[in-house]
């Protein structure tokens, strides 16, 4: 039997990046989980659901491409120290604690609740290098109703001795056995994940090449987020002219060695050079942009005019916790600011990034990762919000997108500051 | 009769910019509206009120030294325009609205309830340039307990027609009518607020040099914001070598034409030269540094290492609404981010801000503009801020300085947000 539900509100979306279609007093229609309609009269057949958001703004699910489950915990803390420094002091201690079930269970459950009381309908998330709590998170994760990606991460060298697995095949039985343990999970896939160059020996990096293509899995990891890092990637592969390619040659970057495609995200690029950014480009590698993970790591200002002229796919990313805040709109907002420091104080011929741009990013941009994602198109999985602007108080009368860029810039992330509604392949979150 | 309170509860201070003095559990002692001890145990005499907040975090309270009271109404919205198209575009379309005492109410009372509900304690404002809204609005202020000094605005050039004051004379008379009509109250305190050189005839500039000395008033007003502004000022005074002169030639920038002293706080400071920077110093001129305005407007970024270096005052600003957020605590994290892309993107010479400093240039450095204001010592107006910290779910425990840096990461402003107690010069506002 057909299930259909209607919702009533003040619709604001996209067709392309740089301008928003509104529909005030709006009807979207969703059957089967899926948006059948969007438009300015209700037209449906049959029975139906009617959810009335009347003088709500409903608005695309936001999508998270790039965070840490484990780091949540010191989320807003040590901000003072730059990428490496930090790595060492907080996320590898948090890390390692994930070793024991008492601890994953408490942190990954305030973890979990905390994303689905957000804005964040989609995400992809690193876990830790421990089998038993990636199983744990993505149980948790699938109870959410969120749809999420979660990557088991691997490490086998030049990490603090907790979180170095002991050897790569260990590691790649550790991650199959994550794959196997999760496989009947609906809204929750595992995705390859090596936590960076650095971390991945030669041989995890060829093994985990050959599980991929194995499971047909995506790929996510991190790529050219700060200078003293690039510097290390060189060191220890002189053979490669850029970082990206120690993905590549082990067929984790968005194309097999057998030239099959796959989706990968890569967090950061702050520093990809020409080279780096037309391999990204040639081989359809998502970039997961996180201005405010870059600013508080001292990484820089990644050039997204550049990346969107030259037509790379940038999506948007919260990367909790070298970002502090779980907060897309946060996000948004952050990569409008850092654009216009970056046509400021870099690059003249670079203009801003707009709102609509950035809102584009965390919707259909984002969505594309996952699939028909991210749009209200007929035949696109039906993530909605609804949001209450009427929590921030006014006396002035704004149009529907203009109250979307306030409500983002004023607003934070919780239910309780006003996101009403939250849906996710057309059942209600919250 | 003496009136004596004790507040316990997670101190958090600071005797210098480096570093917190935490004291868990602690005691603050206050009489008379001023802070008598702070102390690791109860150190009291006679009857006295006790508030215990222990587990708590309590702070000195916060000082905005920069904003517009009657822009609140638009913040967050028109984020993609640069500094004078967004003059042109939001602040002087809505800023003439408050010539119509209906508005003026409304608007100024959502204003004041949501800064009495917020962390900042005292605050520089500028109003517009209407008498009878700028006396409406301190008496609101005036009501809400907090301290604060506000300007009706002068401008009598190079404006629209709605807000240029029919002549110098007629501007002097405004503001001397709103001197008069607020001589009784207590808190809240007017201030000489020319917008900035280009809307500010020398006529006008002149007799508020004048003015100003008659009265002892301190000043409020913008300086080298923006690339675009200075090349006006330039256009307008080819007289001078730097824009700071066009205040000081009329004995509105620190010092009189005598050379009496007097408080003067200026806005941005983002492209200060070296004379200019001199000045500043020469004449104990605050700046107010107000970094998520500098983004969203594209204005730079301050040298704020090289103010410091240099031995200028710095304090923190939200500019509602080139800001669009009235949290301090969001101001501090902008100040960090943003020194560390000057930092990493302008000059390898200038070290990051931290935290500590942050937290230092909101408190200490903004509060000795309101006199003995902003530290835990004997003898300074008990302004003082309770955070429940326990609002953010965690499994970790953090020292209380570390709390601190989280709560302002991840908090908002708003009272239902964690703050849970304010005080001003001793008296609870909620």
């Amino acid at each position: 039997m057909m299930i259909k539900t209607v919702i009533k509100g003040d619709i604001v979306f996209q067709k392309e990046p740089t301008k928003f279609v509104t529909i005030k007093s709006g009807y979207i229609t969703i059957e089967n989980g899926k948006i059948a309609s969007v438009s300015d009269a209700l037209k449906v057949d049959g029975d139906y659901e009617f959810l009335d958001f009347d003088g709500k703004l409903v608005v695309p699910g936001l999508v998270d491409t790039h965070l840490h489950a484990p780091q949540n915990a010191f989320r807003g803390t040590d901000m003072d120290l730059e990428l490496i420094d930090w790595l060492n002091k907080s996320p590898f201690s948090e890390e390692a604690k994930y070793s024991g079930a008492e601890y994953a269970e408490k942190a990954y459950g305030i973890f979990t609740e905390g994303l689905k009381n957000s804005a964040t309908t989609r995400a992809c998330i690193f876990a830790t290098i421990h089998k038993d709590a990636t199983v744990l998170i993505m149980n948790m994760l699938e109870d959410s109703g969120l749809v999420t990606y979660v990557g088991k991460v691997n490490m086998d060298r030049n990490s603090p001795d907790a979180l170095t697995e002991k050897s790569a095949d260990r590691s790649i039985i550790d991650t199959v056995s994550v794959i196997e343990a999760t496989k009947n999970l609906k809204n929750t896939k595992p995705i390859i994940t090596p936590r960076f160059t650095p971390s991945c020996s030669d041989e995890l990096m060829k093994k985990l090449g050959i599980l991929r293509q194995k499971y047909g899995l995506p790929v996510q990891s991190h790529l050219s987020e700060n200078l003293g890092e690039i510097e290390l990637v060189k060191f220890l592969h002189p053979e490669v002219d850029f970082y990206a390619q120690t993905y590549d040659n082990n067929g984790l970057f968005g194309k097999s060695l057998n030239g099959e495609s796959f989706k990968t995200v890569m967090a950061h690029c702050v520093w990809s050079g020409d080279g780096e950014r037309k391999l990204i480009k040639d081989n359809g590698v998502y970039i997961a942009h996180s201005p405010i993970s870059n600013l508080n790591l001292s990484s820089g200002i990644a050039p997204v005019r550049r990346f969107l002229n030259e037509g790379l796919k940038v999506t948007l990313a919260t990367d909790v916790a070298g970002g502090h805040t779980k907060s897309m709109f946060s996000v948004m907002v952050s990569c409008v600011q850092v654009s216009k420091m970056y046509w400021r104080l870099v690059d003249q011929t670079l203009p801003p990034i707009t709102f609509a741009e950035a809102f584009y990013m965390a919707t259909a941009a984002g969505g594309e990762f996952f699939g028909k994602v991210g749009r209200f198109e007929s035949g696109y999985d039906a993530d909605i919000l609804v949001l209450d602007d009427g929590v921030i108080p006014s006396c002035t009368t704004l149009s529907p997108d203009n109250r979307l860029e306030r409500y983002a810039y004023l607003n934070g992330d919780l239910r309780s500051g006003g996101i009403c509604a939250k849906f996710v392949k057309g059942k209600r979150i919250f």
